[in-house]
């Protein structure tokens, strides 16, 4: 009687600092995530392991998998593709594991169409509480630089929109504390909990 | 600019431990809720203080109170009334407080309907999940026992329709870092975080 895992997709601005969360996160000793490994078309670089770092993959092998709809989300930079295998992040998911993914915002936006019920969670500049304080305080900023950051935070919000939660990282210590609350969180929802019982009740 | 505080509803079968829990969510040093004081007809007692321990009113005063909608819930125990007043709830929630009530089941009831937006989490005995590993293991208890069991499992899971989340009470302590953390993930939820930073940004 396994309760499935939970999909974690950690997201957010670029620069915002999602890596770093991501190792803190896994450098706890007692972490219960599985880290999703991303699927690669370029070449392993001196020690990197095949299905530790990433599972590389020649061109042909990658868009074949594209055709038969095997990755949750899939993206080019400078020539080579990169992705995330579904079976994996499925099978995980299956195991009662819950999975990690640590994604740029446009594949976190294809993960949504395609896993609607993972727990989606933006990862926040605290420039945009930075602007809240200055644009009460005032004085110390020109209108001018007062006025790019309005405009910085608004693109910052537009993002927001298909997110479960906002994580601020102010410090990374503090953002794991939050992302780890709100995975605990996730797991006690009456609908999880009742549906787990009720599959007991009904064994019976 | 106050960000609205959460109305958190502990409650549960009867015996189940809530008044353990609340006392050590409330026992932590830096504990961020309100506890919502009850109002009651019945004579104060020994020691206890108006409005600490109670609110302590005439049967007239309380009758008045339910007549003018005053209070988010309210029943009657061996000739005295029991409730909670609406008006202390919202302002403190307005002030950006999380205010904790702990109810009985049909209190909670009440509030959901008068307050659908308050976070309500279900607190479970240990015995269903008990029930389960001995579904599983089996051999040691008698058919009688189990189905006594059943029954009691099934008439708790018909309570929890109503709740958000369902917390165990395994540990005490284990439920409380449970509730914290369901309390913390509400707080980062995109729609409220989404709302204050529009706010912010309407402001300019």
């Amino acid at each position: 009687m396994i309760e499935k895992g939970v999909l974690i997709v950690l997201s957010g601005p670029s620069g915002v600092g999602k890596g770093t969360v991501r190792k803190e996160l896994f450098s706890a000793e007692n972490t219960a995530y599985e880290y999703s490994v991303s699927m690669t078309t370029r070449l392993p670089r001196e020690g990197e392991v095949d299905g530790k770092d990433y599972f590389f993959k020649t061109r042909e092998e990658f868009e074949a998998l594209i055709e038969r709809d095997k990755l949750l989300e899939y993206a080019e930079y400078v020539g080579n593709y990169y992705g995330t295998p579904v079976d994996y992040v499925r099978e995980t998911l299956d195991n009662g594991k819950d999975v990690f993914l640590e994604i740029e915002v446009e594949g976190a936006k294809q993960v949504r169409e395609k896993f609607p019920e993972g727990l989606f969670i933006f990862l926040a500049p605290p420039s945009l509480s930075e602007l809240e304080t200055r644009l009460v305080t005032r004085g110390t900023e020109s209108d001018d630089v007062i006025r790019t950051r309005v405009e910085a935070a608004r693109r910052e919000l537009s993002m927001m929109n298909l997110y479960d939660y906002v994580v601020e990282n102010d410090h990374v210590e503090h953002a794991c504390e939050r992302i780890n609350a709100i995975v605990m969180a996730e797991h006690l929802k009456r609908e999880r909990v009742e549906a787990r019982y009720k599959k007991m009740l009904e064994v019976e």
